[in-house]
């Protein structure tokens, strides 16, 4: 066990009880030891609560993450050009952006080794959208993805057990114990992964908003602020974006459909809400990942290289290679719903009366998704690729009665029906509201 | 699972967390499905900590009293004449007040049937101090503590493991996870066994200060109405004392000496601190035991009478009878220092100055008696029944230089020499000090 200065494990719980801090060799004196089997998870379980309530300093959560990041293997990309970028997103509902930003930043000269995971509750999982397309392969070992990041410039793959396996863990005890709430412990996971994961720049999309992990914008707004400490602590650059998600982000929710909806997307000019953040996280990236002098300036001309790129068609080129290299069917990119699985059954949201949409809640909505079969009650849970809902519109929108307000794809009438009905009593109508901004706030290293 | 309102673990854990408070259905759900292992005790763990950091209302603790209480028998006292009485001493330094409170209610006609335990720390245990008799067995089956409760009137005994076998599992929890410092949890703790344990008259002797388990006595206070509150709430008659552990409160401490300063004080008059706490249990558990109006006075008659029989050696006599019943050699209480273990090495501590005694806590001093070998640093260790200290001086006593303040038993002369320096420098003289009073609050129901 690391040293703890002569206390016991339960010595260590009674000082985080009591509100004190404890140093990196103590805290990993508990959580190693948990790994190890020295400490019980009840133990951990303890100080978890206790931390929760009385809080981790910033010291506390740079250890945490330590400890967790060096808890296994870790992705090594010095042998990349560079500059290396990673994202992260806390989650949402039609939040496909790394469909996006990956291609973005690869046709821009970065390279993006990307991470990610699957699905769970109402909020999608990268992972489980691009397994959409027929042979796309995530299980990748390490050199594989080198492999594809250095000659198509951007790879996604599932993260394996064997990279911060502590966070596993811990995440689980956490999940069981009443103890996820808090942005030191969220901060640390977070990091740990995206350390792990060797990337020289991060950029992160932190959700706020009903669809959010954390609602409320001033704890998204702390949580961005903890994670890019962490990093720069480490020796990484990063920068966050604080981005709404009170409505979900893209106008399709499913796994196919996002698909459908980035390939549409990199056809064309950038557009809408998914679009904007796509090209605000990759700006991010890659003026932090590049820095200059006079940073404001450099970021619109690095925008302005995204979008030029972008309406040329070389990201939706490179999304094309990445698909391909990973086994998928890249035809996709050409003609998406001759390639993409379609679900049997198709109904309309229909307006029955004019108005505003004032409110669009996107948690409600991914919970609808996911019941149509698109999303997990559980880790493990089979999902269909197919089903999902494309939305017509958006919060301010001014609706006639009788317009498409959404088109649902579903496995049986039945289920469609269900999914009609929810939106229907979802989709708020009433006095013309403000738009919530689609990003909030930027932090920069 | 007991009925939770539809809320999971996790979500019933995360409502303490928040503050709020938790139905006895909800608390039950947590540890009976941690026995039955539903829960997990990372989850229990949880709670503990949300609890002890956000505190248990009243009401939880009535709930987890039941909970604990009902986990396994009960003793049924029926039987008995009555009435049937039970102390408790949240435990201190030469605390052998059961040694004198026992006999004292038999004597006055009660029947009290004691369930004690052993030792830890720096506490002593009533279980260690009669097994240094030699003969005397404290593994007795119900149905015999019961018999020896109506012919001699008092009985002292293991608690079995049958008894309340919930706050053995919790309490093992709580001693490992930080948990243990919540007055809820201590007073559920104490009260399920007492309520177990089937008395229908129950005093309680809540130590504060230095030697103490609750140091605080304000915190002592709270503990002891928290207690009495729950009792009464299970149509219990219950009082409670707060008394002094700044110093010991017995001149004797450790087991064979702690059972001849009993002897001593039950062949003559009550005389000191030990006689008085003694005295003042017995007064209010066999005043609340049979109520009258002008309680006051019934308490002074009482007291008056348990004086009488005190002198006439009535006390001593059910000592004796309890001592023989219980396979004890009774020729003890006639030649105590020949029948009980005496330790090989005696060493005097003498005063090298003169002054008033300011100080002499109870908790160092008893840490160095459990070296000499009187107490266990954990459970399951043995014990020496002959070591010990007899102290001669109290905190306010004038003393000169070359008096002797101390004896030390000891079973080696570095032991004995440890000691003899260690109670040296424990022991304070300075300036004139107020005594502490012996008791300073009595709760009555």
């Amino acid at each position: 066990m690391a040293d703890t200065e002569g206390l016991l494990p339960s010595e260590l719980i009674g000082r985080k009880r009591d509100g004190h801090e404890l140093s990196e060799a103590q805290l990993r004196a508990l959580i190693e030891g948990m790994l190890s089997g020295e400490v019980s998870e009840a133990q951990v379980a303890a100080l978890l609560m206790a931390g929760v309530i009385k809080g981790f300093s910033v010291a506390e959560a740079k250890a945490l993450t330590a400890i967790l990041w060096e808890s296994g293997e870790t992705l090594d990309l010095s042998s990349l050009n560079g500059p290396t970028i990673d994202k992260h997103s806390t989650g949402g509902v039609g939040d496909g952006t790394t469909l996006l930003v990956a291609p973005l930043v690869a046709a821009a000269g970065g390279q993006m080794v990307k991470l990610s995971g699957r699905g769970l509750g109402h909020t999608g999982g990268t992972l489980d959208k691009l397994e959409a397309i027929p042979g796309f392969d995530v299980s990748l070992e390490p050199e594989q993805m080198l492999e594809i990041a250095e000659h198509v410039g951007c790879v996604v793959a599932a993260q394996t057990d064997r990279l911060v396996p502590a966070d596993r863990t811990l995440y689980a005890l956490r999940d069981l114990t009443g103890t996820v709430e808090s942005t030191a412990l969220i901060a640390s996971s977070v990091m740990s992964k995206k350390l792990a994961a060797g990337a020289s720049t991060i950029v992160l999309d932190v959700k706020a908003g009903d669809g959010a992990f954390m609602p409320d914008a001033r704890q998204a707004e702390q949580l961005a602020e903890l994670c890019v400490e962490i990093a720069q602590d480490a020796g990484r650059r990063c920068a966050a974006l604080v981005t709404d998600m009170e409505q979900p982000l893209g106008r399709r929710i499913g796994n196919a459909t996002e698909v459908a909806e980035a390939i549409s997307l990199l056809s064309g000019s950038p557009r809408g809400r998914l679009a904007e953040v796509a090209l605000e996280l990759a700006t991010l990236a890659l003026s932090e990942a590049r820095p200059r002098s006079g940073r404001r300036d450099a970021a619109d001309d690095v925008r302005d290289d995204l979008v030029t790129r972008w309406e040329r068609g070389e990201a939706l080129e490179r999304l094309e290679q990445m698909i391909a290299t990973q086994g998928g069917d890249a035809e996709v990119c050409d003609d998406p719903s001759s390639i993409l699985p379609s679900a049997p059954v198709q109904r309309e949201v229909v307006a029955t009366a004019g108005g505003t949409v004032s409110a669009m809640p996107a948690r409600r909505i991914g919970e609808i998704v996911a019941r149509l079969g698109a999303g997990r009650a559980r880790k493990g849970d089979d999902i269909d690729p197919a089903v999902g809902v494309d939305l017509d519109v958006e919060v301010g929108d001014e609706i006639e009665a009788g317009q498409r307000l959404a088109l649902v794809h579903a496995r049986s009438a039945e289920d469609a029906q269900r999914a009609v009905q929810g939106l229907k009593s979802t989709i708020a109508l009433g006095e013309a509201t403000d738009r919530h901004p689609i990003h909030t706030r930027v932090l920069r290293g």
